[in-house]
């Protein structure tokens, strides 16, 4: 079969050196970046002037059933917003409404230049569904939590083990799935000491939550005598295969335990500004050689999924909280939400960066506005003018899934309409 | 002369109720506001459908031409982003470049939904020329400084009267003139006594950066022996119509004098993240009753004068720092960013709230995006979610500005080709 190809010409590419250039693309890989390419044997040609070329982004922890809780519950403490209004809503739940907040997940990741994003949440293979007519890039995992109980602990593994079998490696690759213990102080050990067998067993990764709140951390030491990543530690839990979102809280032991072990940390500041549960030393993981990548968390609690911004955030957050301006650069924070975010899905030889060979995961972003004008350092720009709104055109695995702010895959009308009737169905059954 | 009438038809009011309805602009003013109104005698009809209405946003603290220097210098500390970069590069600036530097900043501000702001540089003539030209609504000031010198502060004098000799109150009332001492460690106390006289004498107000930074403080205890609103109260400077920008570090005792005086305060929290300054103690001011409005302060440290963001991270700013989600909420904030602003510009009689009689400044935010679904609280969604991006039309003082994210009274290609030109020229000079 002959391959399908794709030029991007006259773009500025974001790669080691950025420059001016022409890029080839050949079905789902990289094939070719030059500073002139013939347009003539190629299927499509875009044209890239006034745009900039950027690896696809990679928000490492999200839940993106959860945009039909946008905007439900704001400005509440987290027991009030998880207790009286995200816990009920979701118990309502099933596999349609989960297909549909996915479907507007997946739209929203897409518009704003997300092309690989790291899901947890429940009916799974629902969510499946939407990624793969997307045509986005995803690891999901579904989420565990026995709190102790040994029937719901065997529910957890029966479904996440469904769930494996179901959707790993689906959608050409797309789709992996991978195990999500939810968190140290919702899975008792039995059920961590499980996943992790597991994991190594079938060579799936682990996404799990640890130390979002001081609370948290609180819990964890009088239960267990040790602080989260310390515990997780003791029952040989943390591998290079770990993602832990938020780490809020690591003390400096915790950070040199999961630097020893590889874990990769998802920073995800807006909802950990907007929850208050504070601010994850990030430059200081940094500075330790830790790879941290970028997440934006649910709708529920940031309340989009724009990884431009939460770039900017990620950077203001920590110049302001250690009184250091030059902490958190750009070009560190547009890393973090790239290649890092690659790297902590065990993705950085296919993604994260434009480099031949790997996958066409690819976004152009608009530069011809008034808010990024002038033109000077494009990563400058990127992190601390753009937003999701001047993306233009997003290729996942060499297919198009935008282009002229267009979704090409998915209705957008459609999805918009669904979302609405599943968002009034859904508080229609408390 | 017969008026010109605009009918805003089919939107969602965001007033003191939210709710459906029509809205009718009769020249500069908002004539009526009922669930239907009919559309057969108005000149221009406007369908609001998918749309939210809310008044014009009011920036209070921009230095608009610095649009021209955005992403020259980021991550830097405070002193080398001063002395090595802003400054020399300030000082080859004239009146043709902070022209087109402003009339880029009215294009980005339009875009994305400021209708007022409250600017202070140099070469202003050239300034409200932009502003004219744009149809914005701008309080502009001469930026004077002496640092100690009878010279230098004669001139100042000099050129802040020509300013508002030539400026204050034309392009139909949408340009006014303030006096702006820059700040109490730049300007001699006789430079700050002459400017408290002459706005009471002129009937004009004041606008001042105050307490930025600690070093800031410091440097006043040390030459007055008093925080800096402690000092500027002892001099009898404070006083209704007096906006300070930043006040991150206020005391409580500042903050008792603030509210007795009826100061009003611009919180920048982008600015003061970006540049490390920290985080003004915004929900304890407002608690205290104090005016605070917000603002973007220029793009050299932002990098945009979006208010939407600006919003979002004001909120996030406060919960964070104090550990408490509940402070700050989306409504306050959106209140920051319009009642609270025009309360700040001594214009509350005018701007800020969609009311019968209240100058015809509005803003049309689309809510037909992924990011924005489902709908729910629009308030929720334009502090949390929405971007600039959003803004779909604009009119200020009855005049419309954009429609459909088309610019009217400016061409957009004109200029960005114009700031091109212009950050080039000004780089060469160095």
């Amino acid at each position: 079969m002959e391959s399908e190809t794709i030029l991007i010409k006259n773009t500025t590419i974001i790669a080691n050196e950025i420059k001016k250039g022409s890029i080839l693309l050949e079905d789902d890989r990289i094939s070719s970046i030059e500073e002139n390419l013939s347009t003539k044997d190629a299927d499509t040609v875009i044209d890239g002037e006034g745009k900039v070329l950027i690896p696809g982004l990679v928000n490492t922890h999200t839940h993106l059933s959860m945009t039909l809780l946008r905007g439900l519950a704001d400005d509440l403490v987290l027991d009030t917003w998880l207790n009286d209004h995200i816990w009920p809503t979701e118990a309502n739940l099933d596999g349609g409404l989960c297909y549909v907040g996915a479907k507007l997940a997946c739209a929203e990741m897409i518009k704003s230049g997300t092309t690989t994003f790291n899901d947890m949440y429940f009916y799974m293979d629902h969510v499946a569904q939407a990624v793969d007519e997307s045509g986005i890039r995803g690891n999901i995992t579904h989420g565990m939590l026995d709190q102790g109980d040994e029937e719901k602990r065997k529910a957890e593994y029966k479904e996440s083990l469904r769930i494996i079998d179901k959707c790993h490696n689906t959608a050409d690759g797309r789709i992996k799935v991978s195990l999500g213990p939810h968190a140290p102080y919702t899975c008792s050990t039995e059920l961590l000491s499980w996943v992790r067998k597991k994991a190594s067993q079938l060579g799936v990764r682990i996404h799990i939550h640890v130390s979002e709140t001081e609370f948290e951390v609180k819990n964890i030491i009088d239960t267990y005598d040790a602080r989260p990543f310390e515990y997780l530690d003791n029952i040989d839990f943390l591998d290079q295969d770990v993602l832990a979102a938020h780490t809020v809280w690591p003390s400096d032991n915790e950070m040199d335990i999961i630097k020893e072990r590889g874990v990769n940390i998802s920073h995800n500041p807006v909802s950990n500004m907007k929850l208050a549960s504070g601010i994850s030393p990030v430059a200081k993981m940094l500075d330790k050689g830790i790879n941290v990548s970028l997440g934006t968390d649910g709708a529920a609690s940031n309340n989009n999924m724009d990884m431009l911004e939460e770039m900017k955030i990620a950077a203001l957050g920590q110049k302001v909280n250690t009184f250091d301006p030059t902490v958190l650069k750009a070009d560190d924070v547009f890393k973090m939400a790239t290649i890092g975010g690659a790297t902590a899905l065990g993705l950085s030889d296919e993604l994260g960066t434009i480099e031949v060979g790997k996958k066409a995961d690819l976004v152009l972003v608009n530069m011809k506005a008034p808010h990024l004008a002038p033109y000077r350092h494009p990563i400058s720009h990127l992190v601390y003018a753009a937003n999701g709104g001047d993306v233009d055109t997003v290729i996942c695995n060499g297919q198009i899934l935008m282009q002229g702010r267009k979704l090409l895959t998915l209705d957008e009308k459609v999805v918009l309409g669904e979302a609405e009737e599943a968002a009034r169905d859904l508080l229609s059954r408390r």
